[in-house]
C-alpha cells in the first residue's frame, strides 16, 4: 500500500514528521511506499539526520505550506503547490492510497473535499475521533472538520460512525448518542432537537440525547456532534488527562514514602497514562470523502505520525467507503419511501 | 444571612438536599435562616430522619416540582407553585438573600430572569463554573444558561466572569480567553470571530481564542464560551476525572505490589480526586441576574449541596453584582464614545 504524508504539517513540520515515517516504514513492512510531500531539502536534511536511504521514500516536491493562520478554502485555492494539497493529489491521481496531515485541519478537509468529492449521499465529510473506555473504545464525529454543520450532516455522522464501528471497531449493533445539554428529548438547541427526530427515525441504535457521563464512565459507542463541540470535547479530553497525570506526578514526589508507592505503582500509572495518551491512537479518519484521509493532532510528535500512518494503512485495509455509501443509499431509499406515508398522516 | 433551598431539585431531591442543608447549617454559623422550598410532608421526614429540628430552618411548602422533561420557560409560566418558582420569590420579596438550586438549570435560570430581572446593561445571564488548575481554580461562563447566545452575550460573558475572577478569585487583571478550533484569530465560527473582534477592543485582558490545553494544562482565568460548549466542558471534565481515577484504581488492586504501592502513595491521590471532584465547589453562580441564584449539580450528593450553599453564603458576603452592573456601564460608556469615531474612520 502507498501512502502520502503531509511532511510540512504539523507544528512542528519535518523534523518530527519524517522520523515518525522513518519509524512507521520499519514497524509496518505491508507500506510499500511513503511519498513525503513537501520542501525536499528539508526532508532530505531530516532523512540525512536519521541516516535513512529506504527506497520506499518517495520525496515530491512542493514548494507551498498552509499556514495556521491560512483560511481553509482559500488557502487551498491558492496555494496550489501546498504540500497538503500536492499529497491529497497523489491520492486523486490515484499514485496513493491514502493521505496523511498534521497540519491545518480545514485545509486538509477543504483540500479532500475538493479535489476527492464526497461520497454519494454525503453532504459532508466528519472527523472520526476515536477515544478511550476503560475496556474499549468509542468513535466520535465529528471532530472538527464542518463547524457548521446542519442537521441533516448531523445524521450523515451518525451513519457514517456506526459503519465505522461496526466494520472497523467491531461492535455489532453500536449504540449511538447525540451530545445535548440533557437526556431528556426537550433539552438542547434547535439543532439538536431536529436531529434527535431524525434519528429516532432511522434503523440506527439511537439512544437519545447523551451528555458527559455518557462518553467515559457509562460510553456509548458513536458520540454525535458538530464539528465545533466535537473539537472542543476532543480538546478538552486530552488536556484535562495530561493534567490530572502532571499534578499527580507533582503530589507523588512529596513524600519519600509517596515516591517508593508510585514506583511500586508505576505499571498501573503507565497503563493509563497510554490509554489516555492521543499519540498512541495518531490520526482520525475523515468519514464521507471519496478516499482515504487521516487527520492527525497538530502538535504531532514522531510517534504520532507514526501511528497516524498505522491509522492509515489499517484504513486501506479495512475499506470502510463501500459499507458508508450502502448505508446511506439505504438510508436514503427507507425516508423516501416512508415520506409519502408520512404526508398521508 | 438567608437562603432559599429548593428542596425539591436535582436528580435525588429531598433526600439528598435535606440532609445537605442540615450538614451547611452545621458548619456556616453565619447562615441565620434556611427555606427549605418544597414538599412539606417530604421534607419534614427527612428532617426527622436526621433527628434535626433547627430553629433556623423555616419550611415553605410548595405542591409543584419542574420534572428534568419539561420546557424551561413553560414551567415557569405553568407551573406558579413550584419549588424554583417559590424560592426565587423568597429573593424577589427580599425574604432571603440567595436561592440554591440543583433542580432543572433552564427552569432555575428562566425563574430567575422572569423574578429576578437581569442587572442594568445585560441581556442574558451566564453560569460561572469554577474549575480547578493544578495550584488554583479559573471561571468559565457560560456553563450552560444560555444555548443561544448571540455575540453581545458572549461578550458579557467575559465581562462579568472578569468582574468575579477579580472580586471573588482575587487575579488582579485576570486574562480572559474565548473558546475557539484554534488559536489564530480567523479559526472559528461566525459567531466566534465576531465576539474576537469585539473582545479586543475591550479594556479586558483578552488573550485570543484558546483551546483545550489553555483550561488545564496553561489556563487562562477567564474563559468564554456559549453554554451549550460550556456544558459540553464542564460535564466531559467531570467525566472523564472520574474515569480515569476508576481506571488507575482497577489497575491498581491488579497485583499485591501494586496494591501497596497505592496504599503508600494514597494522600497523592486523595489530593488530585478531591480537586476534580465537582462536589467540592458544589455550585455555580448564575451571573447577570438582578440577585443571587446558585445552580448546583444535578446529581448533587448531600456533600454537593452543603457546598451549594457554602457558595451562596460567599456569594452574599461578596457582592459582585453592584461591580458588574459599573463594570458593563463603562463598558457601554466606552463603546458609545468610541462609535463615533469609528465611523469617522
Amino acid at each position: 500500500m502507498k501512502i502520502a504524508l503531509d511532511a510540512m504539517g504539523g507544528d512542528f513540520g519535518a523534523p518530527n514528521t519524517v522520523p515518525g515515517a522513518v519509524m512507521a516504514l520499519r514497524e509496518y513492512p505491508h507500506i510499500s511506499k511513503l511519498f513525503l510531500v513537501g520542501d525536499t531539502p528539508q526532508i532530505e536534511a531530516e532523512l540525512k539526520k536519521l541516516g535513512c536511504n529506504d527506497r520506499k521514500i518517495d520525496i515530491v516536491h512542493a514548494t507551498q505550506v498552509v499556514d495556521m493562520s491560512d483560511k481553509a478554502w482559500s488557502a487551498v485555492r491558492r496555494k496550489k503547490d501546498s504540500s497538503v494539497s500536492r499529497a491529497v493529489d497523489l491520492v486523486k491521481y490515484g499514485e496513493a492510497d491514502a493521505i496523511v496531515s498534521a497540519g491545518h485541519t480545514g485545509a486538509a478537509v477543504a483540500a479532500s473535499m475538493i479535489k476527492l468529492r464526497t461520497l454519494p449521499g454525503v453532504d459532508r465529510p466528519g472527523i472520526a475521533a476515536i477515544l478511550p473506555t476503560e475496556t474499549n473504545v468509542f468513535v466520535l464525529v465529528d471532530a472538527g472538520a464542518n463547524i457548521d454543520a446542519r442537521p441533516e450532516h448531523l445524521l450523515q455522522y451518525a451513519i457514517m460512525g456506526s459503519v465505522y464501528s461496526r466494520h472497523v471497531l467491531h461492535y455489532t449493533n453500536p449504540t449511538v448518542g447525540l451530545i445535548s445539554l440533557g437526556e431528556e428529548d426537550v433539552k438542547g438547541t434547535e439543532k439538536t432537537k431536529e436531529v434527535f427526530q431524525m434519528l429516532k427515525k432511522t434503523s440506527l441504535n439511537f439512544v437519545g440525547n447523551i451528555e458527559g457521563r455518557h462518553l467515559f464512565e457509562d460510553p456509548v459507542e458513536v458520540v454525535v456532534c458538530d464539528g465545533f463541540v466535537g473539537n472542543v470535547i476532543l480538546k478538552t479530553c486530552e488536556s484535562i488527562a495530561v493534567a490530572i497525570f502532571q499534578w499527580l506526578k507533582h503530589e507523588l514526589v512529596r513524600s519519600p514514602m509517596r515516591r517508593i508507592g508510585a514506583l511500586l505503582a508505576k505499571d498501573a500509572f503507565t497503563t493509563i497514562k497510554d490509554k489516555t495518551n492521543y499519540e498512541e491512537y495518531g490520526g482520525s479518519p475523515l468519514l464521507g470523502v471519496n478516499g482515504i484521509c487521516i487527520i492527525a493532532h497538530g502538535a504531532s510528535t514522531p510517534l504520532a505520525v507514526k501511528n497516524a500512518l498505522r491509522v492509515a494503512a489499517e484504513s486501506i485495509e479495512q475499506q470502510v467507503n463501500p459499507h458508508i455509501v450502502e448505508e446511506v443509499r439505504r438510508y436514503h431509499e427507507t425516508t423516501a419511501s416512508l415520506a409519502p406515508a408520512a404526508a398521508l398522516r
